[in-house]
């Protein structure tokens, strides 16, 4: 704590301030996220929004601030990330990191359900995530979590979470309801290594990593949906309903990566049971998702251009399957300096079945510019 | 001015860089405060509010992002504080701290009004300040104020502020009326050393350090009282009425600390002349409050362990004094390293005396974590 | 981006950290601004503003947070620039600048059409820009820009913009219209030298550093006017129209500086074709202003000092010009470290000719400190 010797330096975090004895660090960086998008950028959730006028959208999707480091020791870690366009604390966090086996968690971050949620909008293949993440997703919550690595370096190498959260989504300042959310996730690690959380295999892992992983979570509230603003409602809820739901949902991960290949993939249940209208919905989604470095087959593909791909489906009343979304991805990344200076193109086409507005597609194009300082 | 060579240490104020002639510097510092408490987090302002179902809080109650030090010569300092959940800027002030005895402030900042509320949230020895807080506080204001220190280092020493401010509280963009605020304060430090703005007596003081302080302030405008969020009302207001006070109070403070024995005490009086109305309301509240590290007495208690408490008494009324809030308090603090990284438990029992209501009590439960990085 | 040495050095952009090959730098400064100000502190667009009651007005005016560097390479540029007051992100660009003859810059900043705009509001030469400003200035846009700087060291040497816009203004998240916004500058830096953009020559050029500018730009859609808070409009409109104007305007611009002297001057001329009402608006404005250093004729008059004028005149409807505003100012400034630390003092007179309310006139008067850490 007394004044001591600092020692300054640049790497994949941004600048480096740290202490001769590690007791103490700081790190900062920036990220921009510049999307030129046609005819919308959104991922849409019905027909309307599906055949809605065409626009250009060009802008600065995201602009970040991260700061982290630790302080006392070592293992005690901090990290808060700001959203500087809307100006919105995202992430505030403090670890107790001292064993690999049991590490704790207190503050607000992304929760560990999914992992295309978790891998940061930055270090993801396609331009943005699926169309059924923002079904899924519980996005940032508040509370606490106790996580670890077990095992050995062979097969048997396990990643687990359990957390006690509010529910309440990012930036509440009280649980609306005295309910908490409960989840845990259980990740089968059965390459020997815990799973790394980045789209794109951009480190060329010459040994293969993956994991297997099963996700669940409960919770009762106002909210059955949650984004980077807070907890919301999938369906319009008149202002004189209270709503309260019981939620339960589960996801099945896969995802490995070797010499180039990256994979994953997410399937989803989301059971919500509307207790003020004594009414249950059933939602279903999944998506796999492939991408390549073609120069490790040819050499004359560039080497650092990855084409990755990713089919969705998503289908919001599961018991008649009368609703069908379907998103078809194909998109080319190049990495000037791996995810923190990238490039992507992506063309989408989205295709929508629904009973009451027949059958429509749709084709969606973006650009985007991702460059961390 | 010119590039030249900066030095970068890690001290109390967090990291710092500085050149090597002192005459510029910059100090970044970033503090969360986790907290949980039930039956809720308030302090309560009437039975309706003691009484309130119970619920279960867990949050981020505060992230700030401090950042401060000097500029052109080192008795030219600046420092700002922004509250990073909220998006708010707390301070922003320039000082001219050429001599001891005659200082110059600009900006915003908290008013030297009050030793509860001028000790940061972060160095408190409960887990938040007393129930009368939120009535006398000035909080925050924009103006200039001259100050210094003055005396001998034996009984004449003494401290001084006076300050014009616009009296219109945080973040007020402009002086709704050209009323302004003014404000003086008298500190006679009597044991010839000026005395410090932190609860608990963490640094073991060998020799004892005191003060007794009078405080006083007039202002007139739409505002009757002060919190973070800026200018507000005791009473509530009809839309259809533009209020007008003319605002006078007073507050006698006494403060002592020595070998892990720490004691505060304040006694407050607010005359509130409603010139819209014609009425006057005149509140009085005492606070008596005393810690201790019990290791100097008992060497088997931990070293690192306060016992604090404090009790409260607001009244309304004081020609009537028909409702008396009392407010009792007890508290247990552990200090990982003083009041940068500190864990406090807190209970606290209310008792509210009121003709229409009668008597009613409360518990509150409260557990916070407060870490500096 | 491997972790490599890094060096510290404080400059007029502020702290420094920069690796060893320059390849990654990251400046950060903050600057203040505080203001007195009455009767007002606005420039006033009608003689019910123009008259309104007096009050005394001191504030922050502006808290900035400027972080800006390179990364990759010295030539791929960032910054951004926050307004902490407002929790507004104000700048966020990367630039390549890799040849002079040709340079890209993409995201959010002050669009190149007015110099007085483009000066930053710490580097004016009075209090702050002239009253035509508000009328003329494009302020932030997002978009793309190519610019460069070609020719000789003597006459021919030239400075050129071209630029497309979401012309949606600061913050804008989404284009209202399909429609984009052009701009196009092109500047003769007749010296031989780029004119740079500041107010006030503070560095006493020996050698005449000079340039004549026409700048131009047209946009359509909802908006009219533009302002750090991001579109609007002149005229008031009622909420069951939804306004859409075909907008175009020139700006010829004048610049010199030499031993202490400052010259710059602006025409405006506006055209405003309202395309829901059928209408067609001509506005005009010019302002001529000069800065000298008195102590450059006079050694007893303080070196540190400059006397700085405007006048500037506003024709709302250039073909009847049946209303002009006229704005005259005088100031004081004392530049304790040029640009970064100045004490400025300003008298302004008002006067307004409209039919329909007479001849009237006002002055305000302005004291403002000015000073980056």
């Amino acid at each position: 704590q007394d004044s001591s010797d600092v020692k300054l330096s640049y790497g994949k975090k941004g600048f480096e301030l740290a202490t001769d004895d590690d007791n103490y660090k700081l790190q900062i960086q920036a990220r921009f996220q510049f999307r030129y998008a046609t005819p919308y950028d959104i991922d849409p959730v019905n027909h309307i929004q599906l055949m809605q006028p065409a626009r250009q959208i060009a802008e600065i999707n995201r602009a970040r601030l991260k700061i982290g480091g630790n302080a006392y020791k070592p293992y005690l870690k901090y990290y808060f990330e700001y959203e500087l366009k809307r100006g919105a604390l995202l992430d505030f966090r403090v670890m107790f990191e001292k064993w690999d086996w049991l590490k704790f968690k207190v503050g607000q971050w992304k929760i560990e359900y999914t992992r295309e949620r978790l891998i940061s909008s930055g270090k993801q293949s396609l331009v943005d995530r699926s169309l059924i993440n923002q079904y899924f997703t519980l996005d940032r919550q508040q509370g606490v979590t106790i996580y670890g690595n077990v095992g050995n370096h062979r097969l048997a190498n396990f990643s687990y979470w359990a957390a006690v959260l509010t529910g309440s989504g990012r930036s509440a300042t009280e649980n609306p309801t005295n309910d908490l959310m409960y989840h845990a996730r259980l990740q089968w690690n059965f390459c020997g290594k815990e799973m790394i959380m980045e789209g794109s295999d951009t480190e060329f892992h010459q040994k293969g990593i993956g994991a297997i992983a099963l996700a669940g979570a409960t919770y009762k509230g106002p909210y059955n949906l949650f984004s980077s603003n807070g907890g919301a409602n999938i369906y319009n809820v008149p202002d004189s309903i209270t709503p309260f739901y019981d939620v339960s949902q589960l996801n099945l991960e896969t995802a490995y990566m070797k010499r180039g290949f990256a994979w994953q993939s997410e399937t989803h249940l989301k059971i919500i049971d509307d207790q003020a209208n004594n009414t249950t919905s059933n939602l279903a989604g999944t998506y796999f998702q492939a991408g390549y470095f073609f120069h490790q087959l040819f050499p004359k593909f560039p080497e650092k251009m990855e084409i990755a791909g990713r089919y969705t489906i998503f289908t919001p009343h599961i018991d008649t399957r009368d609703v069908i979304h379907n998103e078809y991805s194909l998109a080319v990344n190049y990495f000037f300096k791996n995810h923190l200076n990238k490039l992507t193109a992506e063309i989408t086409r989205f295709e929508f079945d629904d009973p009451g507005f027949g059958v429509d597609g749709r084709y969606r194009f973006r650009v985007q510019w991702d460059i961390s300082f």
